[in-house]
C-alpha cells in the first residue's frame, strides 16, 4: 500500500470499485453517492475510477451489469438530428434487450426492481438522471419531462411484454417490425403543438 | 352432500371455487383450464360458479384479486364507438391502478408475473384471450394484434413508471394529465393507413 493509503490499480481494483459501487448505489440510490465517495471506501484515486469506468454513469452501468457502450449510446443519441433520433432510440433499446436473451440486461435490472424497492430506488434516480434529460432536449413542450417519461413508459413495457410476459405477437415480432410501428407513434410525443 | 356429490352454496362454497380457480389458473395457466373443471374439482354445479363469477373470465378476475368490475369494462369497452374507445381505455386503466395504491391490483399481478413463471402465463393468457381481442376489433389493419400488443406494453409500461419505479414526473401526474399526452399517440396504433 502507498503512503496516501491508496491501493494500485489492477483487476482486483477494479472488482473492489464495483463492489463498493454496487453497495453504496442499492444502499443510497444513484443520486446521493459521488463517485469520489466510491474512490474514497475502495481506497483508490478517483482518477482511477475515471479510468476504468469514464463517469458515475460508466460506473453505475457495469455495476448493474448493463452493456459498457451504454454511456456511450446516450451520448451518440443526444447528439443526432431531431428526425433520426427516436429510431435510434427504439432500436438501440431494442437490440440491447435482444442482444443476449438469457441473460436480458434490461429485465433483470426491471426483475430487481420489482422485487427490491433499492434497486427501484437506483433505477429511477438513473433514468432520471442519465435517460430523461437525453429524451426531453428533443422537444421545447413545456411538459417535455412529462413527455419523456411517457416514452421511457412505452420502452419498457414493450420490454415486459416482449420479454417477461411473451405475449404475442409482440415477443417473436423483429426489432424492425416493432420499430416501423412504434417510432412514428413515440415521435408524437416530441412534436411541437 | 347432495345425492350427486355436488355441494350447496354459500360463503365456503364461494371461497372454495376461488381456491381451485387460483390453483388450476397457476398450475395449467387460463386457456387450458375450462370452468366446467373447475367446478368438477370444487364439486360444484357449473351454473353456481355462472351464479358467482359470470364467466370464467369474471372467475380468472376474482381469483386474481382484480376488481369484479373489470369484464363488464372490458364489454363496455368493445362497445363504444371508436373515437371514444382508446380515452375510455386509458383512463379506465389509470383509474383501476390508482383506486387503491396501497394495494394496486395492477401492480400486484406484475410483480407476480415478473418473479413467477406461472403467473407470467396466466397474465399473458388472460391478456391474450380477454384484452387483446377488444383492442384488435377497432382497426382494420392486417397487423391488428401487434398493434394491440403495442397498446398494451404502453400501458403497462405506465403503471411499472408511477407505480413501481416511480419516475417523476409521470408518478404525480393526475390521470387527465396523463391521458391528454397519451390518449392521441396510441390512437395513432389504431389508424387507417
Amino acid at each position: 500500500m502507498s503512503r496516501t493509503g491508496r491501493r494500485p490499480g489492477g483487476p482486483d481494483t477494479r472488482d473492489r470499485i464495483l463492489q463498493v459501487a454496487r453497495t453504496r448505489f442499492a444502499s443510497r440510490g444513484y443520486d446521493a453517492i459521488s463517485l469520489r465517495s466510491i474512490a474514497t471506501e475502495a481506497e483508490v484515486d478517483p482518477a482511477l475510477v475515471i479510468h476504468y469506468f469514464g463517469s458515475k454513469e460508466g460506473l453505475f452501468v457495469a455495476a448493474a451489469g448493463l452493456p459498457d457502450s451504454l454511456p456511450e449510446l446516450f451520448a451518440q443519441l443526444g447528439q443526432l438530428p431531431r428526425e433520426e433520433f427516436v429510431q435510434a432510440l427504439v432500436l438501440g433499446y431494442l437490440h440491447l434487450g435482444d442482444s443476449d436473451a438469457s441473460r436480458n440486461p434490461v429485465i433483470a435490472l426491471v426483475r430487481s426492481a420489482v422485487s427490491n424497492e433499492r434497486a427501484a430506488t437506483m433505477l429511477r434516480e438513473f433514468l432520471t438522471a442519465e435517460l430523461l434529460p437525453v429524451i426531453a432536449r428533443f422537444t421545447r413542450q413545456p411538459d417535455a419531462r412529462l413527455r419523456s417519461a411517457l416514452i421511457i413508459a412505452h420502452l419498457m413495457g414493450i420490454a415486459m411484454l416482449r420479454h417477461v410476459l411473451r405475449v404475442e405477437p409482440i415477443a417473436k415480432a423483429t426489432p424492425d417490425e416493432i420499430a416501423r410501428l412504434a417510432v412514428p407513434v413515440i415521435e408524437q410525443y416530441l412534436r411541437e403543438g
